[in-house]
């Protein structure tokens, strides 16, 4: 297989932590990278709409808003406050012509996890109407089992699948239909998973195949959170996995999402560098 | 459902790292826990004869021997090499009298999940033969997805299920019909799971459950190998899956399990007095 296309490449902000969303734009764009995905926090300072103008004249292509989500609660105002923030969101993504919010859906220590799922689908159903008036599709990601605890229900593609499927029965089947809610699938969170191929191809038939995030499980794992690898550093065939996702019809980005607390400790244009080659020889 | 009976309670060696055996099993006594399981770096310095005249003189309860296992590898001889080293650990069973040994069963970087589980089947049917004249139990632990690069293949109830199955399948019957081969079932592994609670019944059904090892899952959780929660200090709802093992007609003992570098560097006495006041209130 050949490698992944230049022309599919997209960077997360959050993967060159330490520069701004300024720094990222102008640095991806001399790096030739077309796509960026743009975390919330990049936004921030300036605002969505400054960060429009200046994504509209970078000539980048916006990928995704990153991240709604964090659905769960034991009451009802925490839930409520979640679907506030989901709908700013929406509106921070339509703002920046970004075409879907990535979904880090939630859990909540001592709330059974499938209680959880329930208020997630239950959250998501209310973003729709708003979702559909932005034009902004949401993408579930499913999250890796280390955490289940308190960032995710959602830990399996068949979980994620599950959950578009109750938004379909609720919503006349409008919604997946149309692709509102689908899955976003990211290599370091499923790659273990023994479904994970059947369950590529079960989202493709049903047109959930929304965004596809690369990096690397490294063997030695040093930190939950921020220890991502470097595509080619760690054990995931991540070539095999964008096989399984172009053969169930995925053709759009490819993002690089790399949390990594040495990375970000070093210098910034080294590590772009670096993505941009392992890119061509790992993807 | 009531506090678990303290007649089923085991500790773990590991769980007081810096304790020798002897230390353990002095400790334990005093403390009225009636069983131990014996990791192999405890028999290490006095050898298995001498453990096993301590063990039994102390009137202990041997639970199990932990761990056998990483059976996988690119090469033949890698993988003769575990094969001779779980021969060695079910000798060290019968002389210590422990029914069983836990097998922590292996991955490879770069070796595929379902190819490792192949090795795996393949290894353990080996040792079979020699597992029946010592007359100890082989017990597959299904670890959670956070160690599949290195540690584990099997990541889930079902794959360890599937390869019971496959055992029986290829012993005519006779290794699952007598129990010879099952599951160790540890919370912390499997309690993310959707499929635990029927899992658990299945493997009931089969006669598979050898074990079960309770901790607790730190919902900040700062290290992926040390730094598990004592019962009650984390997010895993401990006594409802001990309430799924009784009823699949699990009757056995009650290990508590759990690695901690911070529990390690501090009073050894204090803490074994923490573990047995949680396990009344959280198993």
């Amino acid at each position: 297989m050949n490698s992944a296309p230049m022309a599919r490449m997209a960077i997360h902000t959050i993967t060159t932590k330490p520069w701004s969303l300024r720094e990222c734009i102008d640095s991806y764009r001399k790096k030739n990278v077309p796509g960026i995905t743009v975390w919330r926090q990049a936004l921030a300072p300036q605002g969505p709409q400054e960060s429009a103008k200046m994504l509209r004249d970078s000539g980048l292509k916006v990928v995704a808003l990153v991240r709604g989500g964090f659905f769960t609660g034991k009451d009802a105002a925490t839930r409520q406050a979640a679907i506030d923030d989901n709908l700013r969101a929406l509106d921070e993504a339509a703002a920046i012509g970004a075409p879907l919010v990535v979904l880090v859906c939630g859990a909540t220590p001592g709330l059974p996890l499938a209680d959880a799922r329930k208020q997630i689908v239950e959250a998501i159903g209310k973003l729709v109407p708003h979702a559909q008036s932005r034009n902004v599709r949401l993408s579930v990601e499913p999250l890796h089992p280390m955490f289940a605890a308190d960032r995710s229900a959602v830990l399996t593609m068949k979980q994620a699948r599950e959950i578009c499927g109750n938004l379909t029965a609720e919503l006349g089947g409008a919604v997946c239909g149309r692709r509102l809610v689908g899955i976003a699938v990211d290599v370091y969170h499923v790659w273990w998973d023994e479904a994970l191929e059947s369950e590529i191809a079960a989202a493709g038939r049903l047109g959930l195949l929304h965004a596809f995030h690369v990096c690397d499980w490294r063997v030695q794992t040093r930190d939950l959170l921020n220890d991502r690898g470097l595509m080619g550093e760690g054990c995931i065939d991540i070539r095999q996995i964008r096989g399984w996702m172009e053969r169930a019809g995925f053709g759009g980005w490819i993002e690089v999402e790399i949390f990594s607390n040495e990375r970000w400790a070093g210098d910034q244009q080294v590590w772009l560098e670096q993505i941009v080659e392992a890119y061509g020889k790992h993807v």
